[in-house]
């Protein structure tokens, strides 16, 4: 390698915003662990034998077995031979052609049209319609290389191209999930934080978003709002009350709303229930009911979990014909999802039916698998709050818990001194003595003066409780290490 | 929908950069094309039954078979289940194994590291190792949701984030491949146009390049030089002379080298050969072989066509390490590619050897698609330049053929009257009498008063013979009629 001298990128010919950009949840922790695992590998002798990997929700990673109906149609549409065989059940099949139907030359070797396969939008706009009770357009419907794939294809519509304080301001909740501020930051955009009760369950506070416009119109141009719901990292789900709050200040202020409802499946709090923004906003009717919204799912969470596939959709209402055109032409660019991600969506949003012969095996696999994640969010929520210096709101819904944690003052010292964030210094001891990784609330953002990490619920219960377990003796020795 | 002012986005607000962004292979002609499909659906009468979408290099759309052992290892990675079964060969069931053995939780459903899982990033670098006798570092190899993926994340580490002339230029070439400009205007970078030698089978000339960088050196800061080889539209291939003058130009004047190499396998021409950058910068030594360069590859071209799995792959040298880990830092908000993109990627790179029970198979496959495009490629140059009014280079490589028509007075006053560009009206006109839908040049960007379109060379032969005889008449009528 030559002198930096030589080089056209270094440091100082980086394009800033990348060198700006931060996306925690696979940050210094995660490539530590990373270390640790190959440490652990060559034989390494360490106070742990394995690396829990409690920093991201990949739920195959950590065990969960995938669904039989979404694997034997994927097997279909990219073996067809298979087609004749069987092994497979006629549901099954009858999936797999209807797919392949629609691909040109029957393959899902071809490139569909960009906002995807015309079944699968269609599918897609029937689950969105019965789970709403209110239509949904299938030309509406834009698959995606998942979710994120499409929340970055909205979020560029909405920025102005210019610097300083005309650069778009994008409402984001604090604590957030890292893909926006990644986002924000590699646009050059400009992040409007509005921070969550966390006295409340992370609930979200009118007067705490109009403070927070307030302070950025002289520094931006406000384009949209930002709700993760359920939360993520919060594990909150929001009332449709909080929900019509956020819809009027959005339609006060003139905002496009960004909703990010990718643990749309994952609630699991008593008298919590999902509530969707395109729902709220049709029923709050006229003028609301013309506001304009993107909503965002993946398939890579909920019960299938299918991250590797990175399959998405948005469903993106009321544009001008004119923008929806530009939308549509801005992705045409990416040629198209891959099909399988497109397919595995399309397992996601029509499921098999009472009588059709997958029907029971799948009732069983979803079943059990929110059902222990139900167990789960329980379990650590209950463990985060019976340990001293720990609080933790209720894991009502998504994958993760995010407890405050109260460490005391010669800890913060003692992270300033090696310069790192409190809860940063606090992670990486917790990952070093017991291969625990999770992410320090600082990636998320967070209130200043406080502190958090976010962990998955998704480990296998037995294997939860001991990672419990040990993270308490961790904390409680932490805690008198540092007294 | 409410009015106009009531939008957050109209044609106004939306980013101007996602306004002036086009992609051609994409664009107005292939929606008619859609459009006119519909209408043929529905019974409409047209001088034609149906429509030949030659726009666009989607090998299975136009009839090619995937590649048996490709779709075996990928039906054996969604359904593991599978592997117990005697349906396929020992090869293939090591194969999948050996992916699904990288996978976390032995899982496609889980994600890869942001790079690509680690045997696949090996068995990329052990092909281009052997494919050019130098060594190639898997943890230089980065795979990508295709090839446009990587792309964009390696344009995006060039950018300025700052405006007017200090906006990073990037040189392409003229005509090239949409989705460069596309991304220069989605980046609101500044595009260094350099015309490539028509009249030398569009070879590349150093005192153009140097003309235009020159031309471009007071409205921009110039980052970089894109070549295409073999080329998208003109199916050129460049002689390992002209890549030495290029390599050296782009020395010269501290230019990172994005090589686009899909078309690598695809070469037909007699004494034409494939020679890498990463090869012929390597040959010419110190200093040459310490720059800055990037390589890629996609699974959607070449003998297995798989556009719809979104595989691909940059292979990305010298660059500084610390640059390095910005740049995988920055893809990390993107999770990771699909894994199936990822299997099928490895399934290229990794084909089955001579005693495999895959192996005849394979290669009966394999050498059957190159051979029909290698006839193809050759039929299609000779029918165009047997037409009046048509001259076209040798489809040496790559999939289309980039013919220049002459158009006559009249017909370029008539697209006027319409304000279509001349190449524009001619494709229009093509596909409302013939059904055949083409890009026209100006997609492409072409030298100013010349015109062409591009067309790939993927219907099977049959057809395409009768496509050729159909745009024959096609465009004798037009010349008559405009003369």
């Amino acid at each position: 390698m030559g002198s930096i001298d030589e080089h056209v990128l270094t440091l100082g010919t980086l394009n800033p915003n990348v060198l700006e950009l931060q996306y925690a949840v696979r940050g210094p922790i995660v490539i530590r662990a990373t270390e640790l695992e190959k440490e652990l590998k060559a034989g390494v002798k360490k106070p742990f034998t394995r690396v829990v990997k409690a920093n991201i929700g990949d739920c195959h990673a950590t065990g969960q077995k995938p669904i039989t109906f979404i694997r034997q149609v994927l097997a279909l549409c990219n073996y067809p031979d298979l087609l004749d065989s069987d092994l497979f059940p006629e549901d099954v099949k009858a999936r797999a052609r209807r797919i392949l139907d629609d691909c040109k030359g029957n393959s899902i070797g071809s490139y569909s049209d960009s906002c995807g396969l015309q079944v699968i939008r269609e599918d897609v706009a029937r689950y969105i319609s019965e789970r709403d009770g209110y239509p949904s357009d299938p030309s509406h419907v834009v698959l995606s290389t998942g979710a994120s794939d499409a929340i970055k294809s909205v979020m560029t519509l909405l920025l102005t191209a210019k610097g300083g304080n005309d650069r778009a301001g994008f409402m984001i909740p604090i604590p957030q999930y890292p893909l926006y501020s990644a986002a924000i930051s590699e646009y050059g955009a400009y992040p409007i934080p509005y921070y969550l009760n966390e006295k409340n369950k992370w609930s979200l506070d009118v007067a705490e978003l109009e403070r927070s416009i307030a302070e950025a119109r002289p520094h931006c141009q406000p384009r949209a709002i930002v709700v993760i719901n359920p939360g993520n990292p919060t594990g909150s789900v929001l009332t449709k009350e909080n929900i019509q709050e956020i819809i009027k200040f959005a339609k006060r202020e003139k905002l496009f709303i960004l909703a990010d409802e990718v643990y749309q499946h994952n609630i699991y709090a008593e008298g919590a229930a999902f509530f969707s923004f395109k729902q709220t906003l049709m029923e709050l009717g006229s003028p609301y009911d013309q506001m304009e919204l993107a909503s965002f799912m993946s398939a890579s969470k909920g019960f299938m979990g299918e991250c590797g596939y990175r399959g998405g959709y948005a469903e993106v209402i009321n544009l001008l014909p004119e923008v929806r055109a530009n939308y549509y032409k801005s992705i045409s660019a990416k040629l198209c999802p891959p099909i399988s991600g497109q397919a595995v969506v399309d397992c996601v949003v029509n499921t098999p039916k009472p009588g059709d012969p997958s029907y029971e095996l799948f009732i069983r696999e979803k079943e059990d698998v929110l059902a222990k994640l139900k167990e789960k969010a329980a379990l650590i929520t209950q463990l985060f709050n019976s340990i001293e210096g720990i609080s933790c709101n209720e894991v009502a819904g998504a994958m993760y818990a995010f407890p405050r944690i109260y460490l005391p003052e010669k800890a913060i010292k003692a992270a300033e001194a090696v310069g790192q964030t409190p809860d940063s210094f606090y992670c990486f001891a917790l990952l070093e003595e017991t291969g625990i990784c999770t992410v320090p609330g600082s990636g998320f953002r967070e209130e200043e003066g406080t502190f958090h990490f976010r962990t998955t619920i998704l480990p296998p219960v037995e294997e939860l409780r001991e990672v419990l377990t040990n993270f308490k003796t961790f904390h409680l020795n932490f805690l008198a290490k540092y007294k």
